[in-house]
């Protein structure tokens, strides 16, 4: 094998498919990063893979040998990092290939050989039936996963609950995630929103159709790396999604994302939103959260617990937080509120997180009484609903 | 107690003596703050101390009432930080002080408490005698500590050798530091640079005599903290040094830094310095840094070690590391190489440390044999010398 490319393209490249890496390979294959390299396409592949998540990059090069090799992924990155910039050559002699081959990089400043592993031993990634793919507006997965991707758990053997759940039902695409203490649901729009001077293509994308309804729940682990993708995206862009029984395959440009879907029943989670409210406030978004960070400061010491305070006569809540040992805060916020004064316990890392996630300027709570559901939506910009439980409050 | 001050000031005032307080104390208190309010003065006066280190700083404040109370460091840190600029009250009531009193901080945002502790039962700072004050020049120390600093063992067991040795011999203050493996000196001027436009004003330092001489070994961790010191200092600003016994003071304006002193011999460095090289070499310092740098990713894999290879016929001294089952990485730099070609192995780290310490261009490496002490020194700016010992090289 013999490449010449770009340090820029070769470090951008090797350091978004270094994502899907594992730290703790559970083979030590899989710590390395497969690289393609195809003479008549003047292309070079790079994979990397952790059995559940994969991520594959294509980019330019001069290929003057073909070859499939396998490196160590953070020496290739740490070393392609600090190359200056310019060509970068890499290499490796096939008689070699008996063995794993010592390959050679060499740039401007100086010659690297570094131990790979032949490509046959690397695992592929799986192969995703691709015939009807479905077409995503870039603006809708970003607004959808800045809205939801925060709830899903962090916890490894709530399954089900560690993805976002995806649902396309006609021209709506919705996003789900609870971790069982809060839920956020995003509604997007699945068509991509044609501007005004476009207004003459308005009829070129057809209409979506109930065949093209789908459900599928997507590990969030590889939602937050399919989001570093988007991030690279162009406005207007969309994003391929090729799904079939186990696996969902995203495809942005050059760029591909492979992940397994999870399996099981999502929660039904539409019913556990409550229809009817005793109780509504409307409050500065930003206000509030730099009330909750101060007054976090005490709560993070005990149970994370902030009371909430309505009062509708002076049009204000009260955030207190009691740290008995320690001390106590509190801070009080104008509310326009309706409905009887009375307190409702939360704790403050998900209100805060729900907070964060919500990119309106103005935050309309509802609540029930104090041992019911909350909810929170922005009053203007995603169209988001944020499901809280309350803490109960000990006196 | 009642103070009200500035948001800034306080926050600023705290977070300079919050760096004195140990993050595992071994007396509860000492995870504190001391705060004390003098009427007369209109002032607060911050200390946090470990009983080696301690740091104290003062500030205008209005004060109403007087008062001597300790609060969690962590926590009044935290708080204050958030707190919107503006106006902060601080109060307690004196006849709480029975018991520990909650200490009420008001702002513009809203009203914490905090569980004070006592002030009497805070350790006193060691008073030292401060008959006679040695004035240091600000940029002498800034040099020399910058030049010395990092070649202080962080081995608490090796004692003397955690602190720097200061010594000064008329009008010349040199740093010492060494961990056995290296040593660095630097030879700064004990005084204050005096500028041309104010060259009539020549004679208004007396000449320092030998009764002023002085011989002192401090902890690095300390001057690691007047560092910050210094930071806020003006041009052509002196810092006043008072020693006495076991103690020693220095003290800029508002701020004060209080360490032990180290006992016992520090080692006679001068004589470990060779005073004739049979090989020398002169390289750029940036573009040694670099290649050091990129090499560093495989020699960090194994043993630390980067060969240099020098070659006076092409002069180009070439690095190189070795880490068998990951790979090799060789670099050329051209450079001025004066003796016969030879091979000499380093501790990359301490090669590293060195470089980034001697802020000239170029540096001028000197050699004897590949098991004789290294010296390193720039070409220009400060008058420092960077002993390393070479590590031998394995075939």
């Amino acid at each position: 094998m013999k490449i010449v490319c770009s340090q820029v393209d070769l470090k951008n490249n090797l350091s978004l498919v270094s994502r899907a890496v594992p730290t703790r390979p559970t083979h030590p294959i899989l710590a390395n990063v497969l690289l393609v390299a195809n003479q008549t396409k003047n292309q070079v592949t790079l994979t990397g893979f952790d059995l559940s998540l994969g991520m594959r990059s294509c980019f330019c090069a001069e290929v003057e040998e073909e070859g499939v090799i396998t490196l160590p992924a953070k020496l290739l990155n740490d070393i392609i990092a600090r190359l200056p910039e310019g060509e970068v050559t890499i290499s490796y002699e096939e008689e070699e290939m008996e063995e794993n081959p010592l390959v050679t990089i060499n740039s401007l400043s100086g010659k690297f050989q570094l131990r790979g592993v032949k490509g046959e031993e690397y695992p592929e990634l799986p192969v995703v039936e691709r015939e009807e793919a479905f077409l995503l507006p870039v603006a809708a997965l970003n607004e959808g996963l800045k809205g939801s991707l925060f709830a899903a758990s962090n916890d490894e053997t709530k399954q089900i609950l560690t993805g976002v759940h995806l649902t396309r039902n006609l021209d709506t695409l919705e996003f789900a995630a609870t971790d069982g203490h809060r839920l956020a649901v995003v509604k997007t729009s699945a068509i991509e929103e044609t501007k005004e001077s476009e207004e003459e293509e308005i009829n070129s994308n057809p209409p979506i159709t109930e065949a093209q309804n789908f459900t599928i729940t997507i590990p969030a682990r590889a939602l937050r790396e399919l989001e570093k993708i988007l991030s690279m995206a162009k406005e207007g862009e969309s994003i391929a999604l090729f799904v079939d029984e186990g696996q969902v395959v995203f495809e942005l440009g050059q760029q591909n994302l492979t992940s397994r879907k999870l399996d099981g029943a999502y929660p039904n989670y539409n019913q556990l939103i409550p229809n009817n409210f005793e109780r509504t406030m409307v409050v500065d978004r930003k206000r509030m959260i730099e009330s909750l960070e101060r007054v976090s400061v005490l709560s993070d010491q005990k149970n994370n617990l902030v009371k909430f305070t309505l009062n509708s006569d002076n049009e204000q809540v009260t955030l207190s937080v009691e740290a008995k040992e320690l001390g106590n805060a509190k801070e009080s916020i104008s509310a326009e509120i309706n409905g009887d004064n009375f307190e409702i316990g939360f704790n403050i890392r998900y209100l805060m997180d729900g907070l964060k996630a919500l990119s309106a300027n103005e935050i309309k709570f509802q609540f029930n009484g104090a041992t019911q559901p909350v909810i929170a939506t922005p009053l203007s910009g995603a169209q988001m609903t944020y499901l809280i439980m309350p803490v109960q409050i000990r006196d």
